[in-house]
């Protein structure tokens, strides 16, 4: 029988794995369980080519949350009173996963302090390197400052120690809000674990990667079914899973072209932000900063409050993380490199992206100046 | 100035807290998170009113998956030597971490056998119970044979020994196959946990629902933002969670239709199997089972093999739960409650759905004629 001919009459009764509202369940070993699980790994092998690892390497995750979880819980499980080695302005799901692991007592954590400009130095994470370190996680560029670290350098101080040591110190690296714009091949990076976020690099929410280097001991920290090679339990989600393995490629596409098209207009706002009208400081090093990263202090004027006065314009832009957003506070990454900051001050955070135009930064330059002339009458 | 004539230019520069794709990030304070925000808090307050709860009693998660676990561990974690009872036949997702607890020494567990009809004797959970005893999870209606458990029956035993004791066992369903067929209203059922899914009641993939009724003490599992009421980190999944909503209110309204018509459905197929020429086993109580399982164990054949044969003519069907699918074994549950099948066995689930039709049933009981006649030639 020709394939065009043979109609066979497709009857789904298998509902109770998944209701054939959108796909089938890809743990199904029936034909269109077989087709989703199909999808699934092609969307596993882009983004494994897309990082230069293998496919079997790459996890599906709920978002970069998870991923950050699973990195730091999975390998702390295997080891006894193990040390961590991290920086002071980490995500939230890196420095909260890590504090949780000190209250319980189940690590030692190290918090190497950025440099005034919000880099790292790598020979301080050398300096933390103990005979019981287990793992290094250090963000590739900061999700409120865009300050870009200095990875391939701490992955070399990792690797000495460790064969001076004849150990093996894992290297995880949150590398959310780099995909964009730098560069992410696994090998040029020398990072066992990395962690990416599906909603920042233009694809759907509710999906993410961690990127495990073979070997790294790493267990669950959900259970249930297999799938994930183990590493994560729960029914895959196929479409998700293929939207962000488009996103990645698209990402990677664009990377060179956006990075030019958006550090000259950083610098642009920057230049416009320099005139002593706005007297403003600027957050973290101007050079090693993601090109769509503009973050500023404005002094006696609370962050909130012109974020709030931007929005009444039609400009969206953030005080601090989303994550910890309208709690009031100064952010914990401005303190890290600046010291002195009132807790009243804080930040305020534009980051730029694929839609920004010039007319966009001219329009928010107006507002922005128009907002501090209303508000200085009242703040200062 | 009227509204129609109040034009602002919209500018988005919060790319790093989400990718202008779809939708802006929720925990922003700018007016395009604030309206993802209430977006998401409409979802939640009408899963709230289906299930008769409170907003704040809601729970999203990335599946029932991660539901189950936070129930479990994020309850466990409150608690010094504490004893869980579940049953022999829960999802992986709760018997797993129960093992995984059991491993590490973090509870105790007992494991309540199912009677031979595959449900759960009420007393048997009641003489279970301890002074330690911090949690009861049992399933509402089993994944693989559809048996519906006497979940009221079972909360008020647990009511008893808390009035006796004047202590708190905390009781958790996974209600993720119920959820279509059953009342799901919290009051009506007395339970203090419920595991939702979403793509089992044709909903999209990847999100998930925990309610957690007020003064239950759990902890998140993982740690990072403070979204979902500090039980949830992560960028919250608004596309997802509305879709979800809308998914469990049109699971409502088509409940007592779909449960009249499936029943008699369910029942026409159990009608036709039971011919002589099949020469199968019904696996489950005939009576309080889900109106869309049918589960059979036809003796001496692989159900793998049966479900493959199926498939050829386009018939979707399970040997299993798909989390656990593929691995040749027999499956735990079947084994439960028959402890003589053969390991090969097997078990075929047809789980029926919204569009299944009586034409369907017919089919696939020639089809399933057809492959026995050929089989058996060889298994017999």
């Amino acid at each position: 029988m020709s394939k065009s001919t043979r109609k066979i009459r497709a009857i789904y009764l298998d509902f109770a794995s998944s209701a054939l509202s959108a796909s089938s369940n890809p743990g199904a070993i029936h034909e269109l369980g077989l087709k989703e699980k199909n999808k699934l790994e092609n969307a596993r092998a882009t983004v494994a080519n897309v990082l230069g690892a293998h496919s079997n390497e790459i996890i599906f995750t709920s978002g970069a949350t998870e991923s950050n979880n699973l990195s730091i819980f999975g390998l702390v499980r295997n080891f006894k009173k193990p040390h961590i080695v991290t920086t002071n302005i980490e995500h939230a799901s890196v420095l909260e996963v890590c504090k949780y692991l000190e209250r319980t007592k189940q690590a030692e954590v190290t918090y190497v302090a950025v440099e005034k400009n919000g880099i790292i130095d790598p020979k301080k994470i050398k300096k933390a390197l103990q005979p019981n370190t287990i793992l290094v996680s250090v963000m590739y560029a900061n999700n409120e400052i865009g300050t870009i670290q200095p990875i391939r350098e701490i992955a070399k101080e990792i690797r000495h120690f460790n064969k001076n040591m004849q150990k093996k110190i894992f290297f995880h690296t949150d590398a959310v809000q780099a995909v964009n714009y730098l560069p992410i091949n696994i090998a040029h990076l020398g990072v066992d674990l990395m962690s990416i976020n599906s909603a920042k690099i233009y694809g759907p929410k509710g999906v993410g990667i961690l990127y495990v280097k073979k070997n790294t001991p790493l267990s669950p920290i959900m259970f249930g079914g297999s799938q994930e090679f183990g590493l994560r339990p729960g029914t895959e989600n196929v479409i998700l899973a293929v939207e962000l393995a488009k996103a990645l490629q698209i990402a990677g596409k664009m990377k060179e072209g956006e990075v030019k098209r958006l550090t000259k207009l950083r610098n642009y706002f920057f230049k416009k932000l320099s005139k002593p009208a706005f007297d403003i400081v600027i957050n973290g090093d101007l050079q090693n900063r993601l090109p769509n990263n503009i973050n500023i202090t404005i002094p006696n004027i609370p962050s909130d409050l012109l974020v709030i006065e931007l929005s009444a314009r039609g400009i969206m832009a953030s005080a601090k993380s989303a994550c910890k957003a309208g709690d009031g506070k100064a952010s914990y990454v401005i303190k890290a490199i600046n010291e002195e900051i009132k807790e009243t001050d804080g930040s305020l955070r534009f980051s730029l992206g694929r839609q920004t135009t010039k007319a966009d930064i001219d329009h928010t330059i107006k507002a922005l100046s128009e907002i501090l002339t209303k508000l200085k009458k009242w703040y200062n």
